[in-house]
């Protein structure tokens, strides 16, 4: 009989919900519970929902959270829980000598043995950087918390703490530690999670403890978590990964940390890259619709290959039948557009409507006298309408369409295309949205299925269709050379003498640059979307709008 | 003779163009050089404008700001310039030791002396809360620098390191200083002003020594930096105070710390508090459109009392003639609505043009079949479209004229009347702006000027016009209410529970707090605006959307 049997409880917290977190927790207690768990072990914030932000300065909702907690240990003195520690994430005051600027609170770990707190562990690194503004939420703690449990000896820290040095973690060893809880809140990027693992597994080595990552998983505005908690022994050996974007618990035998068993079914590899990242998107549209109270979204099907990878997107998040396509054709758009959007429907079974621009357009263009540049943006705002009005009338979430590289370089119209709620695309480039569109199809073929995205508008040349035989080569250099500038400039923090020296023609890259540049207050006003890389637009790049820097 | 003719310098940089702000910079340097100044104290980051968000983690830009301070400096070793000693703000690389996340910079205030740099402080106290994250952007110093010139002793300190306890500042009497420089980027907050003065004296009388405190002016984004620098000596008396909202250089002869002389004219006391305000507006409303290379702004004239005030803003900004301003009536707008318009722009002398919105609104409404609330969203958005198409054909800056109140509540149209690239009453709550109007108008009263905003505007009941006879009391409680609730909820942090029992009616407080939340996606996507208040939403506030809380 193993000393103890420890379960890893990788939940989807929603935002502010503490109620209705608290009962999936109890919940994940009654199952864990009769699978015979003696340590359960839940993500960072797992009460809240993570990131909170602003809410850590509210001290009613500080204080709804640690009542939270106390209510939970209330429940687990029932003696059927004699046995069981549960370790949880929440927030808790800070003393009023410790706050300082905003931060009133502090991001804890709270150890209840047996219905009993026997201990709380702050986050001593707080990430202020990337996405994170911990600094402006939180005070830090700095002092690791060591319990002990049925003859082994657990030690609690929080995420950014393995992955800066010094603090609480350099106390592991002297600790005595067997087994190390580490509660998580780190969202999905692409390849992340090999970082992830290293971490865990030097720190096995270097504090010769086995160590148990436990990771939030859902959506959250830009982010999107994606579970793949590990557990690993005291020798380095990966021992499980849990489930990547979903709700997972999985449960180990321990008698000594260097003797771990997984108890049932478990996997130790994960799926190809763009299975993640696809994953990722539908994890997080899924949940930014139904964590804010809708069931089916809206959005323009041009036959393009941004709506089409966003539909089917949708489609997977919701079921086609939630996914509203509207065709808007203009004068301009050629037959193939108009087949390819009905094409798209038909392949997913996505409710699907034509709504044609011609005798919404025209009445502007005589009343206001436009041509040329106002009159394209003027049909892109009149599709913005038309899906609006959708949205009001059947209560659908508008979703934008546009990928990365368009908002990098302002290529779309604002209150046209960029009209919605929710980007899907947010986050990806133009090259990836194709890589996506064949990996999409050939995983349908791979399952017996219908290739859902046409292949006519995964190939055809890109063109926003707004005047005749417009393409969008016509304004952009190819989007290869676009995607690698762009990731050169936003993603690598390079200067332009550098991406000049790197071997890019001049002249192109002052024009990327410059539109890079010029388009910061279209994406101020932009939609959320998930972020999958290291560089996404919104929190994770703060410029101003106003800024002559041009290096 | 005195001891030192101390100069201080508010200039008005651009964030990043670091060429344009050096050669300001010269000018002052010249022109305090023929008035005789020894020591001549700029702002903070007075080099690069400020804040500088995340190009203070591009390396090529911090490397950017040395090579000016570098150029200075040799610029001043011209013998004129001998006797000459500069202090002034600007980023500096941190070594790759010191670095933490993102922060690969200091926040620097360099003392040049004859040419020679003598030394470097760097900010110790680093603001991470309100809209400041500076640890995101910088590493703290620790040392405070203190330098002899013409018998006096001078210590360097930053902005933040007043306002917080601890660190350099406190070395400032064991450095036997005579005279603090205090180099500040201090936004312009209502009754800010008297704070910034308390703490200068206290500091004085702290540490027995006389201070100069020095801020910029100038609007950048949601910040409008207002001046009023002070210089106050070692008895905590109050030497002068340097204009509000306008570039200055004032000269001081020192004696010694308790011995200051202000050279040529000055004053001490500063106008009332709504001349403040106004003139925070027109500011940044001002450097937003000329910054951003425009010159000239488009706006709604409903009529009503926001489009008015902003109307009127512009014009003092920008001068009544790049202004312009359209009226789009509809069947539902009230022939006063109409007159107020046109009196309003005669009364301005700002461009006026009708078009009415109903040839465009129809075709949409019966080829969608819109009735009730998406009807009323259709004609703000034609609105829209309408004023976007004239930003695009003539190139101004569209101005988007909602209230803090509305944008709390979300009484607004998304793609609407929330079209534009500036919203100069973003941080303006609604029963403020009926006091500014007010104001402004007996102002011009004062002046012997006619009154820009007609009265019919300012007494009517406030109403969106989208369908009969509606009033905006119709949805909302009266906007003395609603703005005291607003204040509880969203400036104070009071939970539901402690506004309720402050006295206000139950209903209605859910309600508004219900209407608060759920307009945080709406105001995500809004356009940046001055910050006046203590707590703007923007920066200030960051709440996720997802957010179940309702506390």
């Amino acid at each position: 009989m193993p000393n103890v049997r420890l379960a890893l409880a990788q939940t989807n917290p929603t935002v502010g919900d503490i109620a209705g977190n608290l009962a999936t927790i109890w919940e994940v207690i009654v199952e864990a519970t009769e699978k015979k768990a003696e340590l359960l072990v839940f993500g960072e914030m797992a009460i809240t929902g993570y990131p909170i932000e602003d809410l850590a300065s509210r001290e009613s909702f500080i204080l709804e959270a640690q009542h939270g907690i106390k209510t939970l240990a209330e429940k687990l003195s029932n003696p059927q829980f004699v046995d069981l520690a549960v370790v949880i994430g929440h927030p808790a005051l800070a003393s009023a000598k410790e706050r300082t600027g905003w931060a009133i609170a502090k991001n804890c770990a709270t150890v209840i043995i047996g219905g009993k707190i026997v201990g709380t562990y702050s986050k001593h690194h707080l990430p202020n950087y990337s996405v994170f503004d911990e600094y402006r939420t939180f005070v830090p703690g700095d002092e690791l918390l060591t319990f002990e449990h049925k003859n082994l000896r657990f030690s609690t820290i929080i995420c950014e703490d393995i992955w800066q040095s010094g603090g609480p973690v350099a106390k592991l060893r002297e600790a005595k530690t067997d087994v190390a809880l580490i509660l998580n809140g780190s969202p999905f990027e692409i390849d992340k999670d090999d970082r992830r693992l290293a971490l865990v597994t030097e720190l096995t080595e270097k504090y010769d403890c086995a160590a148990a990552y436990v990771n939030l998983v859902g959506g959250q505005d830009d982010l999107v978590f994606d579970g793949d908690s590990i557990i690993v022994d005291s020798h380095a050996k990966v021992i499980a990964r849990l489930k990547q974007f979903k709700t997972d618990l999985v449960l180990i035998d321990i008698e000594a940390k260097d003797q771990l068993a997984v108890v049932g079914e478990h996997y130790l590899t994960k799926p190809n890259e763009n299975w993640q990242t696809w994953n990722a998107l539908v994890l997080g549209l899924k949940d930014y619709v139904q964590k804010n109270g809708f069931k089916s979204v809206v959005l323009g099907l041009s036959g393009g290959i941004d709506s089409a990878v966003c539909a089917t997107i949708a489609a997977d998040a919701l079921g086609a039948i939630n996914v509203f396509g509207v065709s808007m054709p203009s004068r301009y758009s050629s037959n193939h557009s108009k087949e390819d959007a009905l094409d798209l429907a038909t392949r997913g079974g996505i409710n699907f409507q034509i709504q044609a621009i011609e005798d919404l357009v025209h009445p502007f263009e005589s009343q206001l006298i436009l041509e040329g540049l106002p009159a394209e943006n003027l049909q892109a705002r009149v599709r913005g309408i038309i899906l609006m009005a959708l949205s009001n009338k059947e209560g659908h979430l508008t979703l934008t369409t546009g990928n990365k590289s368009e908002l990098a370089v302002g290529y779309s119209t604002i209150y046209g295309d960029t009209v919605g709620g929710y980007a899907p695309l947010k986050d990806v480039e133009k090259t990836l949205v194709w890589e996506l569109a064949r990996w999409r199809n050939a995983y349908a073929v791979s399952r017996g299925e219908i290739e859902p995205i046409p292949l006519n508008s995964i190939e055809k040349p890109p063109s926003a269709e707004l005047k005749p035989d417009q393409v969008d080569q016509d304004s952009l250099p190819p989007y290869d050379v676009l995607d690698a500038i762009l990731d050169a400039y936003i993603n690598k923090r390079q200067s332009r003498a550098e991406i000049i020296a790197s071997g890019f023609d001049e002249t192109i890259v002052h024009k990327v640059l410059t539109l890079v540049d010029r388009a910061e207050w279209k994406r101020r006003q932009g939609a959320v979307g998930p972020k999958i890389t290291g560089m996404a637009f919104g929190r994770d790049r703060r410029l101003p709008i106003t800024n002559k820097y041009k290096g």
